[in-house]
């Protein structure tokens, strides 16, 4: 299979380019009778849009999503949904300069190699825009997921460059998080990861970061070992991200650092249900939830567009100077956020779906 | 579908017990021609076997591979390859004591949640003696990229707890690898390695580590876009591990910190070839390869079972203690590396003819 | 999964209603570098649209297909390919009155059994409408199949209700096919089943029949054993098509009649080729195709939207009398005719590019 | 994919050949806590194996089925369970002479075609001994169905060359079917086809038949449309048995020539309940299970193993004889009865699964 669905139950399928008609993605498996509307979507959408805050790239896409099927009189059938967002700001000339040419940082020369052909009107579908559709998706995902089990998710930005929170990610709401432009919890923080950014890019720079996901109230069960683990399952779909480079689940790198005796978390009983006293594992054990809260990371490289002048070669392999013109982000965290909520959102509904089946 | 399968084309479906008759994989979708004999994947599987050093558990596990079906006078045949390796080494009466209890850091707990019911003899499915099913299918995958593409896969074992070699991952040879017990190719690291985990083990504990994944000579061109990216099928295929906790390729987390203008991989061409100056990105751009070398991080936690005393419940929630009796491994690095190795072959094959079919 | 995608590797998903906003079909894993225009895709649709001749219904529906995505500068890029045809003709209030009866020989009542709600508008999702999805994606398929391997596939309507041709479909040209509204290519036979097709038009009522099925110049080799045999993924493609009943490969049914000795296709040598005298098999042999031309027969049962009164119950088990308005077809084997070829295309095509993954 | 899985959820990989090691099966993702045990699979393959009867080959094969892991203390813990049967009866040297050349009827030249390299002894993976693993997945999936919706598999032999039954399906009992060694459920006609059988064996020759299948109890709700739907699958799965050439649903082919108001089954409601009038449409609509019983019809040619002489190629095209040495059935019903009802069993419990998953 060509690589644009994820998902066996709750079974995504994105289309699109950056520059052609729309973005878009079906949706086959979402169970029916869910009410879910375009305005619902739109809002998880304005999360993630270009031009959303003083930190983001000026480009203004609208990103107005249309529910084209599956959905009848505010509820969903159980047949396909297809959602789009047609594309408006087209401006494939400013693209003209650079068909030639493989930017540094960027797939133009791995497509071309790959399949012969390539969309060079914007970054065609190796562009960011493609997240559009898996965080439309994912909206009506966690939807699903809150209203039927109270699953909620809270990512929120943990690091920008070397600058980094040491928030309690349990305390956090999703209040929080939005409470500013750059998503992170810590507000003293925040206000130093701005000012990065905003330094950044009046060098025409760009800059890395990592994003914390966090999922709560996942129910014990999910996961299906011994490939399709759960922890598994939420590593692809992050490094499936553009940009994404890294993910870790629980304690992670640090933890291999650790003696046995000290990573493993014990269980108790509390008024008749077993918990764990520390949750090093990060809410899985076996691949499997254990009931605890999901927490994980995700490392996002500085966005590969920038403004400074880099030397790169041609398709012919001469070598030439590029220059990229402006509408570009600094730093891609804040609006990934969505994002990573909306891929951990596909895993978890899908694993649920999964579980419902063979065991519910 | 349930998990116990990995790969879409050369497809693996893997079963058994740590106690049960056998365990093993059914390899679907091998090309037909292939040379592969029964002592060829032996002996991946003794780089993975307990009992191999003074290092490793002390436990003894024939691990003897069996070919069942889908070789024909010494080749394959482009049926289903069944690998077999039966039981013997078995002791149930030594898990009877703990047949209700939850282990700390064990899938004990989730699994009986999960499913209703659990084979309590070893870790039944969620044991790491189902590795040996990815080594063997591994072991085949990797004759073939070998012969037809001449891929190699040398991970290593780069950190145990504190102690990690700078070692460049380029210049090390699979020999060097095997050139001692604990798979570390910097003799001096490999040392203070080794006494880390003699010391961990007489204390009764266990301790995690970090391997360095490396694969040689893939040709520019795999990964499936957008969600089969060849970074996030690696990544899946790490996380799927047993005690795998974390995966990161080229700039990983440390990326996070740069600026675009330093981590941008520059393209030149040398020879009429188009090449990179730097690899910061791992070997994938957009999720395809581009031709240089792939590598990658696999954190592992501390082993679960350790020899010290540990607070638990049973199933009935009540405190119990835990005292396990010896035979465990104290540091899994050394025999993971096969493990690590064998999965990344699955990974790359799948992509190599994943990608033949479409654009071949 | 839900059931709305087929194939592995030329994989597409539908989607739409009758009386949604679209119907269309997401294609993943079309090679690159293949050229395709609307207006070719078009071609088909105008075979299969209502409207398109005397014996059609005479309901209007425009079809205009829509390349939204996968296609650069004329020629796919190996991206998801995203075809579209908006709803026009929509006429909600034709069916309000139906909206809680079950229409007898419909899926009224099982989708409503299924799903616990449903699209009343037309037949929603089990209208005939999807059809267009396939036979556009269809399309796609046999361009490839014809400009890489010769590929052709000519089908034609063998009999309606009793009346049956006898013609040599060894013989039949796409342009014979062509030659009536009734795409039989059997000049006398097919003016007979107009004036039967009009008759039960006339009467009120609908009629059935059968399409021969025709595949010429499939290679040798394609099928993949054991379940995903040629001739059982064609039959599953047939089945799944709205209102048939019955498949069967080469002697089929009749052939059940015959001893083992009459019914063994002999080889023989020609030329340095082997060939075969006869052609019982129906051009596959243990699933895979042999060379020979591949032919099949599908049933279809009469239409179940007839003008005639019918006795049936509503949603509250009340029994109702049901009544159509007009805008049927009496026999819907003149415009099966494209959708069975696209069927027979899909199944094709995939298995083509699954033999060059393994094979190639 | 390569072709050795069939389902979804419900999952079965077959392996094996004739003559190597074993045939078996492991499915993955069958419901935890079934009580299952290997005289109960056993029972559904002496149904299946040869030498049973006066009328089927003498050829002895044990077909001993062991479980090899997913099941504990009796039951099934949810993890992948291995069923084997090593192959004893095994003489290669019978086949010795027919290595090089291409037995008519049989898969040896679209094999070697196909792959290149084939296990010519029997007929390697093309032999009907892989059925074996059908017949044992489907035992367990058949008490599944039994135990938890009371559904029944009651297929039973219609006809044998022109001999046929006219009995009434719904009337025969699983004792009725088990009652004469050809499984023709008509006392007087199962007669006639057993001296029709001897008979055509005394020839040298072979004769085909048809096999009416019957499930009994099927929910109304299964069944995934648009391409999964219920008989669509079903018709897979008949279609993939070896020597099946055709297959036909309710009224099936001769529902071809009826006209709509005879053919469109009426609802009307009893006792709170809706149900069909007829079953025209045998037990599905728009491709989802109605609740009325399924019935349908699958076509077997003559097995293409016969004594008689006959004329073929070699591998070099040169022409040569063929007599074939004798242990084979000349009719291969009797023995089929328990692999249509297997298949049909998979189909239905996948399916089941499909529809808890996303509706239950």
């Amino acid at each position: 299979m060509a690589g644009n669905s994820f998902g066996q139950l709750f079974r995504i399928t994105t289309f699109g380019e950056s520059h052609g008609g729309c973005v878009g993605v079906v949706i086959d498996g979402c169970p029916p009778g869910l009410k879910i509307s375009e305005a619902e979507i739109q809002k998880d959408l304005d999360r993630r849009k270009p031009g959303q805050s003083a930190i983001t790239t000026p480009r203004k896409e609208e990103d107005e999503i249309k529910i084209m099927s599956g959905v009848f009189e505010g509820k969903t059938t159980g047949t396909p949904i297809l959602l789009l967002a047609y594309n408006n700001d087209i401006k494939p000339e400013d693209y003209q300069s650079m068909q030639n040419l493989f930017r540094p940082g960027h797939a133009d020369y791995t497509y071309i190699k790959k399949y012969g052909i390539r969309d060079w009107h914007g970054s065609g579908r190796a562009s960011a825009r493609e997240t559009l559709a898996r965080v439309a998706a994912g909206a009506i995902a966690k939807k699903y997921l809150k209203e039927k089990i109270g699953i909620e998710f809270i990512s929120f930005v943990e690091s920008v460059g070397d600058i980094k929170t040491n928030i309690d990610f349990n305390k956090v709401s999703l209040k929080d998080v939005e409470s500013n432009i750059v998503r992170c919890p810590d507000q003293k923080i925040a206000q130093q990861m701005i000012e990065l950014i905003k330094k950044v890019r009046s060098e025409g720079d760009s800059i890395g970061g990592v994003i914390r996901g966090v999922i709560k109230n996942v129910p014990v069960g999910l996961g299906e070992p011994i490939f399709d683990k759960l922890s598994a399952d939420l590593s692809k779909a992050m490094v499936s991200i553009n940009a994404v480079k890294g993910f870790e689940i629980g304690s992670g790198f640090e933890g291999t650092k650790m003696r046995g005796s000290e990573h493993n978390d014990q269980f108790f009983s509390q008024q008749g249900k077993i918990k764990l006293k520390t949750n090093n594992a990060g809410g899985t054990l076996g691949g499997i939830s254990t009931g605890e809260t999901i927490y994980f990371r995700v490392a996002f490289k500085p966005v590969s567009t920038i403004s400074q002048k880099q030397e790169t070669v041609d398709k012919n392999g001469r070598q030439v100077s590029l220059e990229a013109a402006g509408r570009h982000d600094a730093c891609v965290l804040p609006r990934a956020i969505p994002i990573v909520d909306a891929m951990a959102a596909l895993v978890i509904i899908d694993h649920y779906l999964r579980h419902k089946a063979q065991n519910g």
